[in-house]
Protein backbone atom coordinates (compact mmCIF):
# COMPACT_ATOMS: atom_id res chain seq x y z
CA UNK A 1 0.00 0.00 0.00
CA UNK A 2 2.88 2.06 -0.47
CA UNK A 3 1.83 4.46 -3.28
CA UNK A 4 -1.08 5.60 -0.99
CA UNK A 5 0.84 6.22 2.34
CA UNK A 6 0.72 9.90 0.80
CA UNK A 7 -2.39 10.32 0.67
CA UNK A 8 -3.73 8.91 3.70
CA UNK A 9 -0.83 10.73 5.50
CA UNK A 10 -2.57 14.03 4.09
CA UNK A 11 -5.61 13.24 5.15
CA UNK A 12 -4.36 12.73 8.97
CA UNK A 13 -2.64 15.84 8.95
CA UNK A 14 -5.75 17.84 7.22
CA UNK A 15 -7.50 15.90 10.44
CA UNK A 16 -5.46 18.54 12.89
CA UNK A 17 -6.87 21.18 11.34
CA UNK A 18 -9.21 22.97 13.43
CA UNK A 19 -13.09 22.65 12.20
CA UNK A 20 -11.99 19.57 10.45
CA UNK A 21 -12.31 15.87 11.63
CA UNK A 22 -11.53 12.60 9.77
CA UNK A 23 -14.47 12.52 8.06
CA UNK A 24 -14.47 16.16 6.58
CA UNK A 25 -10.78 15.54 6.31
CA UNK A 26 -11.49 12.41 3.58
CA UNK A 27 -13.87 14.55 1.95
CA UNK A 28 -11.75 17.49 2.04
CA UNK A 29 -8.91 15.47 0.03
CA UNK A 30 -11.29 13.74 -2.04
CA UNK A 31 -12.19 17.27 -3.18
CA UNK A 32 -9.22 18.21 -3.70
CA UNK A 33 -7.80 14.71 -5.72
CA UNK A 34 -10.34 15.49 -8.07
CA UNK A 35 -9.34 18.81 -8.73
CA UNK A 36 -5.60 18.75 -8.31
CA UNK A 37 -4.79 20.67 -11.24
CA UNK A 38 -7.56 23.86 -10.45
CA UNK A 39 -7.30 23.72 -6.85
CA UNK A 40 -4.83 21.88 -5.10
CA UNK A 41 -1.34 22.37 -6.65
CA UNK A 42 -2.17 26.31 -6.37
CA UNK A 43 -3.30 25.66 -2.64
CA UNK A 44 -0.08 23.65 -2.20
CA UNK A 45 2.15 26.30 -3.69
CA UNK A 46 0.83 29.04 -1.51
CA UNK A 47 0.63 27.49 1.20
CA UNK A 48 4.60 27.01 0.28
CA UNK A 49 5.02 30.47 -0.02
CA UNK A 50 2.97 31.49 3.27
CA UNK A 51 5.10 28.68 5.62
CA UNK A 52 8.10 30.21 4.27
CA UNK A 53 7.35 33.87 4.55
CA UNK A 54 4.76 34.56 7.16
CA UNK A 55 6.28 35.78 10.73
CA UNK A 56 4.88 37.81 13.91
CA UNK A 57 5.13 41.92 13.59
CA UNK A 58 8.29 42.33 15.74
CA UNK A 59 6.30 45.58 17.20
CA UNK A 60 2.28 44.36 17.16
CA UNK A 61 2.43 40.81 17.02
CA UNK A 62 0.14 41.07 13.69
CA UNK A 63 0.99 38.41 10.64
CA UNK A 64 2.79 39.64 7.57
CA UNK A 65 5.46 38.59 5.65
CA UNK A 66 8.30 40.98 6.94
CA UNK A 67 10.04 42.19 10.54
CA UNK A 68 7.11 45.08 10.67
CA UNK A 69 3.30 43.87 9.24
CA UNK A 70 1.60 46.26 6.40
CA UNK A 71 -0.35 48.27 9.43
CA UNK A 72 2.78 48.86 11.48
CA UNK A 73 5.03 50.40 8.10
CA UNK A 74 1.95 51.99 6.68
CA UNK A 75 1.42 55.46 6.54
CA UNK A 76 -1.84 55.79 5.82
CA UNK A 77 -3.08 55.01 9.38
CA UNK A 78 -3.72 57.50 11.84
CA UNK A 79 -1.07 57.51 14.68
CA UNK A 80 -1.99 57.99 18.31
CA UNK A 81 -4.37 55.36 18.93
CA UNK A 82 -3.62 51.77 19.54
CA UNK A 83 -6.10 48.88 19.76
CA UNK A 84 -5.01 45.91 21.75
CA UNK A 85 -6.80 42.88 20.66
CA UNK A 86 -6.32 39.32 22.31
CA UNK A 87 -5.71 37.58 18.66
CA UNK A 88 -4.46 38.17 15.56
CA UNK A 89 -8.20 36.31 14.41
CA UNK A 90 -9.53 39.51 16.15
CA UNK A 91 -7.52 42.00 14.60
CA UNK A 92 -8.88 41.06 11.49
CA UNK A 93 -12.47 41.01 12.46
CA UNK A 94 -11.75 44.37 13.41
CA UNK A 95 -10.15 45.25 10.19
CA UNK A 96 -13.40 43.71 8.25
CA UNK A 97 -15.36 46.50 9.77
CA UNK A 98 -13.09 48.87 8.39
CA UNK A 99 -14.30 51.02 11.35
CA UNK A 100 -10.93 51.53 13.01
CA UNK A 101 -8.19 53.60 11.50
CA UNK A 102 -5.09 53.43 13.53
CA UNK A 103 -2.52 50.93 14.76
CA UNK A 104 -3.22 47.52 16.28
CA UNK A 105 -1.23 45.46 19.12
CA UNK A 106 -2.03 41.97 19.33
CA UNK A 107 -1.47 40.30 23.06
CA UNK A 108 -1.87 36.89 21.65
CA UNK A 109 -3.82 35.65 24.68
CA UNK A 110 -4.98 36.17 27.85
CA UNK A 111 -3.08 36.11 31.05
CA UNK A 112 -4.02 33.00 33.10
CA UNK A 113 -2.80 32.25 36.45
CA UNK A 114 -3.92 28.45 35.68
CA UNK A 115 -1.74 27.88 32.32
CA UNK A 116 1.09 30.30 34.27
CA UNK A 117 0.49 33.05 31.41
CA UNK A 118 1.88 36.61 32.55
CA UNK A 119 2.45 39.77 31.36
CA UNK A 120 5.64 39.12 29.68
CA UNK A 121 4.15 36.08 27.49
CA UNK A 122 1.58 38.97 26.27
CA UNK A 123 3.69 41.75 24.66
CA UNK A 124 2.26 43.75 27.93
CA UNK A 125 5.75 45.59 27.91
CA UNK A 126 5.87 46.22 24.37
CA UNK A 127 2.59 47.92 25.01
CA UNK A 128 3.66 49.91 26.95
CA UNK A 129 6.69 51.03 25.31
CA UNK A 130 4.83 51.82 21.79
CA UNK A 131 2.73 54.62 24.70
CA UNK A 132 6.53 56.81 24.52
CA UNK A 133 7.76 55.52 21.05
CA UNK A 134 5.04 56.07 19.00
CA UNK A 135 3.73 59.29 20.97
CA UNK A 136 0.23 57.29 21.48
CA UNK A 137 -2.81 59.27 23.39
CA UNK A 138 -5.46 56.79 23.18
CA UNK A 139 -5.61 52.85 24.03
CA UNK A 140 -8.32 51.27 23.16
CA UNK A 141 -9.13 47.54 24.77
CA UNK A 142 -10.78 45.52 22.29
CA UNK A 143 -10.65 42.08 24.47
CA UNK A 144 -13.11 39.94 24.18
CA UNK A 145 -16.23 39.90 26.59
CA UNK A 146 -14.90 37.13 28.19
CA UNK A 147 -13.75 36.48 32.41
CA UNK A 148 -9.99 36.21 30.74
CA UNK A 149 -10.33 38.89 28.64
CA UNK A 150 -11.68 41.44 31.07
CA UNK A 151 -9.30 40.59 33.67
CA UNK A 152 -6.63 41.20 31.13
CA UNK A 153 -8.24 44.63 30.27
CA UNK A 154 -8.23 45.63 34.07
CA UNK A 155 -4.59 44.41 34.27
CA UNK A 156 -3.76 46.64 31.40
CA UNK A 157 -5.62 49.78 32.99
CA UNK A 158 -3.88 49.14 35.95
CA UNK A 159 -0.38 49.72 34.46
CA UNK A 160 -1.12 52.10 32.05
CA UNK A 161 -4.14 54.54 33.45
CA UNK A 162 -1.70 57.30 34.30
CA UNK A 163 0.22 57.51 31.19
CA UNK A 164 -2.61 57.40 28.33
CA UNK A 165 -6.94 57.55 27.88
CA UNK A 166 -7.93 54.36 28.05
CA UNK A 167 -11.32 52.63 26.47
CA UNK A 168 -13.30 49.49 26.13
CA UNK A 169 -15.64 48.51 23.14
CA UNK A 170 -19.32 48.93 24.07
CA UNK A 171 -21.37 46.26 25.46
CA UNK A 172 -24.98 46.15 24.53
CA UNK A 173 -27.54 44.40 21.96
CA UNK A 174 -25.93 43.28 18.60
CA UNK A 175 -26.54 44.77 15.38
CA UNK A 176 -29.98 42.28 14.35
CA UNK A 177 -29.90 41.23 17.83
CA UNK A 178 -32.79 39.59 19.24
CA UNK A 179 -34.40 40.35 22.66
CA UNK A 180 -35.29 36.96 23.60
CA UNK A 181 -32.13 35.60 22.39
CA UNK A 182 -29.43 37.25 24.53
CA UNK A 183 -27.96 36.07 27.85
CA UNK A 184 -29.26 38.05 30.56
CA UNK A 185 -25.98 39.28 31.52
CA UNK A 186 -26.05 41.34 27.68
CA UNK A 187 -29.31 42.77 28.68
CA UNK A 188 -28.55 44.29 31.88
CA UNK A 189 -25.51 45.73 30.26
CA UNK A 190 -27.47 47.20 27.34
CA UNK A 191 -29.98 48.68 29.71
CA UNK A 192 -27.49 50.11 31.99
CA UNK A 193 -25.71 51.88 29.28
CA UNK A 194 -29.21 52.97 27.48
CA UNK A 195 -29.05 56.46 25.50
CA UNK A 196 -31.01 59.19 24.78
CA UNK A 197 -32.91 58.76 21.34
CA UNK B 1 -0.82 45.19 1.75
CA UNK B 2 1.24 43.40 -1.05
CA UNK B 3 2.90 41.34 1.49
CA UNK B 4 -0.77 39.44 2.78
CA UNK B 5 -2.12 38.87 -0.32
CA UNK B 6 -0.80 35.29 -0.34
CA UNK B 7 -2.32 34.59 3.11
CA UNK B 8 -5.48 36.12 2.03
CA UNK B 9 -5.35 34.42 -1.06
CA UNK B 10 -4.68 30.99 0.89
CA UNK B 11 -7.97 31.95 3.13
CA UNK B 12 -10.09 31.86 0.06
CA UNK B 13 -8.78 28.27 -1.15
CA UNK B 14 -8.86 26.59 1.56
CA UNK B 15 -12.50 28.20 2.17
CA UNK B 16 -13.41 26.37 -1.04
CA UNK B 17 -12.97 22.86 0.71
CA UNK B 18 -16.11 21.36 1.57
CA UNK B 19 -17.05 21.79 5.42
CA UNK B 20 -14.97 24.99 5.20
CA UNK B 21 -16.40 28.20 5.40
CA UNK B 22 -14.77 31.69 5.05
CA UNK B 23 -14.80 31.87 8.93
CA UNK B 24 -13.27 28.49 9.64
CA UNK B 25 -10.85 28.91 6.22
CA UNK B 26 -9.45 31.93 8.48
CA UNK B 27 -9.13 30.06 11.37
CA UNK B 28 -7.39 27.09 9.83
CA UNK B 29 -5.06 29.24 8.44
CA UNK B 30 -4.20 31.05 11.39
CA UNK B 31 -3.65 27.55 13.20
CA UNK B 32 -1.51 26.58 10.30
CA UNK B 33 0.92 30.01 10.39
CA UNK B 34 1.21 29.35 14.29
CA UNK B 35 2.27 26.05 13.20
CA UNK B 36 4.13 26.81 10.29
CA UNK B 37 7.23 24.20 10.80
CA UNK B 38 5.55 21.44 12.12
CA UNK B 39 2.15 21.78 10.01
CA UNK B 40 1.99 23.98 7.67
CA UNK B 41 5.22 22.97 5.24
CA UNK B 42 4.71 19.35 5.78
CA UNK B 43 1.37 19.65 4.58
CA UNK B 44 2.00 21.76 1.97
CA UNK B 45 4.72 19.34 0.81
CA UNK B 46 2.90 16.46 1.12
CA UNK B 47 0.10 18.25 -1.27
CA UNK B 48 2.07 19.28 -3.87
CA UNK B 49 3.55 15.28 -3.74
CA UNK B 50 -0.17 13.92 -4.29
CA UNK B 51 -1.29 16.27 -6.67
CA UNK B 52 1.35 15.61 -8.92
CA UNK B 53 0.95 11.19 -8.25
CA UNK B 54 -2.89 11.01 -7.68
CA UNK B 55 -4.64 9.47 -10.71
CA UNK B 56 -7.63 7.21 -11.03
CA UNK B 57 -7.13 3.73 -11.75
CA UNK B 58 -7.69 2.87 -15.32
CA UNK B 59 -9.36 -0.66 -14.55
CA UNK B 60 -11.39 0.52 -11.26
CA UNK B 61 -11.50 3.78 -11.03
CA UNK B 62 -10.26 4.03 -7.40
CA UNK B 63 -7.40 7.01 -6.72
CA UNK B 64 -3.77 5.68 -6.17
CA UNK B 65 -0.46 6.84 -7.47
CA UNK B 66 -0.18 4.68 -10.60
CA UNK B 67 -2.10 3.69 -13.90
CA UNK B 68 -3.55 0.67 -11.54
CA UNK B 69 -4.20 0.92 -8.12
CA UNK B 70 -3.04 -1.00 -5.30
CA UNK B 71 -6.64 -3.07 -4.77
CA UNK B 72 -6.17 -3.68 -8.55
CA UNK B 73 -2.81 -5.14 -8.74
CA UNK B 74 -2.63 -6.80 -4.97
CA UNK B 75 -2.10 -10.32 -5.22
CA UNK B 76 -3.43 -10.86 -1.56
CA UNK B 77 -7.25 -9.97 -2.93
CA UNK B 78 -9.61 -12.30 -4.14
CA UNK B 79 -10.45 -12.77 -6.97
CA UNK B 80 -14.00 -13.40 -8.55
CA UNK B 81 -16.07 -10.58 -6.54
CA UNK B 82 -16.40 -6.86 -7.73
CA UNK B 83 -18.16 -4.69 -5.36
CA UNK B 84 -19.71 -1.69 -7.00
CA UNK B 85 -19.66 1.66 -5.42
CA UNK B 86 -20.80 4.61 -6.37
CA UNK B 87 -17.74 6.90 -5.07
CA UNK B 88 -13.98 6.94 -4.34
CA UNK B 89 -15.31 7.81 -0.32
CA UNK B 90 -17.57 4.62 -0.14
CA UNK B 91 -14.35 2.67 -1.47
CA UNK B 92 -12.40 3.67 2.06
CA UNK B 93 -16.08 3.30 3.44
CA UNK B 94 -15.67 0.09 2.65
CA UNK B 95 -12.19 -1.23 3.10
CA UNK B 96 -12.09 0.53 6.83
CA UNK B 97 -14.76 -2.16 7.34
CA UNK B 98 -12.06 -4.72 6.47
CA UNK B 99 -14.56 -7.47 5.51
CA UNK B 100 -14.46 -7.31 2.20
CA UNK B 101 -11.69 -8.83 0.02
CA UNK B 102 -12.37 -8.53 -3.42
CA UNK B 103 -11.97 -5.98 -6.11
CA UNK B 104 -13.70 -2.99 -6.50
CA UNK B 105 -15.28 -0.80 -9.32
CA UNK B 106 -16.06 2.71 -8.87
CA UNK B 107 -18.76 4.14 -10.77
CA UNK B 108 -17.88 7.61 -10.27
CA UNK B 109 -21.61 8.77 -9.67
CA UNK B 110 -24.91 7.49 -10.34
CA UNK B 111 -27.11 7.52 -13.52
CA UNK B 112 -29.02 10.71 -14.05
CA UNK B 113 -31.71 11.56 -16.86
CA UNK B 114 -31.44 15.28 -15.14
CA UNK B 115 -27.85 15.45 -14.73
CA UNK B 116 -27.67 14.17 -18.29
CA UNK B 117 -25.42 11.32 -16.83
CA UNK B 118 -25.42 7.78 -19.00
CA UNK B 119 -24.08 4.58 -18.85
CA UNK B 120 -20.62 5.21 -20.82
CA UNK B 121 -19.94 8.48 -17.97
CA UNK B 122 -19.92 6.03 -15.11
CA UNK B 123 -17.66 2.89 -16.14
CA UNK B 124 -20.88 0.69 -16.79
CA UNK B 125 -19.32 -0.56 -19.95
CA UNK B 126 -15.81 -1.15 -18.11
CA UNK B 127 -17.69 -3.47 -15.46
CA UNK B 128 -19.24 -5.63 -18.61
CA UNK B 129 -15.80 -6.14 -19.80
CA UNK B 130 -14.01 -6.61 -16.41
CA UNK B 131 -16.77 -9.80 -15.98
CA UNK B 132 -15.24 -11.29 -18.72
CA UNK B 133 -11.26 -10.24 -18.37
CA UNK B 134 -10.91 -11.56 -14.86
CA UNK B 135 -13.61 -13.95 -14.16
CA UNK B 136 -16.19 -13.07 -12.07
CA UNK B 137 -18.49 -14.68 -10.62
CA UNK B 138 -20.19 -12.61 -8.19
CA UNK B 139 -20.96 -8.76 -8.85
CA UNK B 140 -21.74 -6.63 -5.57
CA UNK B 141 -24.28 -3.98 -5.76
CA UNK B 142 -22.88 -1.55 -2.69
CA UNK B 143 -24.87 1.59 -4.05
CA UNK B 144 -26.17 4.21 -1.94
CA UNK B 145 -29.62 3.36 -0.47
CA UNK B 146 -30.82 6.69 -2.18
CA UNK B 147 -33.70 6.57 -5.06
CA UNK B 148 -30.64 7.36 -7.83
CA UNK B 149 -28.52 4.67 -6.23
CA UNK B 150 -31.19 2.15 -6.51
CA UNK B 151 -31.95 3.02 -10.27
CA UNK B 152 -28.23 2.64 -10.87
CA UNK B 153 -28.49 -0.84 -9.28
CA UNK B 154 -31.15 -1.60 -11.45
CA UNK B 155 -29.72 -0.50 -14.49
CA UNK B 156 -26.50 -2.46 -13.33
CA UNK B 157 -28.83 -5.83 -12.59
CA UNK B 158 -30.57 -5.55 -15.65
CA UNK B 159 -27.41 -5.62 -18.33
CA UNK B 160 -25.59 -8.32 -16.21
CA UNK B 161 -27.68 -10.86 -14.43
CA UNK B 162 -27.35 -13.57 -17.33
CA UNK B 163 -24.07 -13.26 -16.94
CA UNK B 164 -23.33 -13.17 -13.29
CA UNK B 165 -24.56 -13.71 -9.47
CA UNK B 166 -25.65 -10.25 -8.74
CA UNK B 167 -26.32 -9.17 -4.82
CA UNK B 168 -26.99 -6.30 -3.00
CA UNK B 169 -25.38 -5.28 0.95
CA UNK B 170 -27.97 -5.99 3.15
CA UNK B 171 -31.30 -3.28 4.71
CA UNK B 172 -32.36 -3.19 7.83
CA UNK B 173 -31.96 -1.76 11.29
CA UNK B 174 -27.61 0.06 11.51
CA UNK B 175 -25.91 -1.42 14.27
CA UNK B 176 -26.05 0.55 17.58
CA UNK B 177 -29.41 1.97 16.07
CA UNK B 178 -32.74 2.91 18.50
CA UNK B 179 -35.81 1.90 16.62
CA UNK B 180 -37.30 5.34 17.82
CA UNK B 181 -34.82 6.98 15.73
CA UNK B 182 -35.11 5.15 12.26
CA UNK B 183 -37.40 5.96 9.98
CA UNK B 184 -40.74 4.36 8.80
CA UNK B 185 -38.89 2.60 5.14
CA UNK B 186 -35.95 0.96 7.22
CA UNK B 187 -38.17 -0.37 10.11
CA UNK B 188 -40.39 -1.97 7.36
CA UNK B 189 -37.31 -3.41 5.05
CA UNK B 190 -36.14 -4.88 8.76
CA UNK B 191 -38.84 -6.03 9.40
CA UNK B 192 -39.73 -7.55 5.89
CA UNK B 193 -35.97 -8.89 5.82
CA UNK B 194 -37.03 -10.49 9.57
CA UNK B 195 -34.62 -13.68 10.35
CA UNK B 196 -34.80 -16.98 12.86
CA UNK B 197 -32.69 -15.87 15.69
Amino acid sequence: MSSTRDIDALIDLMAKLPGLGPRSARRAVLHLIRKRALQMTPLADLMQNVAASARECVNCGNIGTADLCDICTSNKRANGQICVVEDVADLWAMERSGVFKGRYHVLGGTLSALDAVGPEDLRIPRLADRIGDEDITEIILALNATVDGQTTAHYIADQLEDRVTLTSLAQGVPIGGELDYLDDGTISAALNARKPI
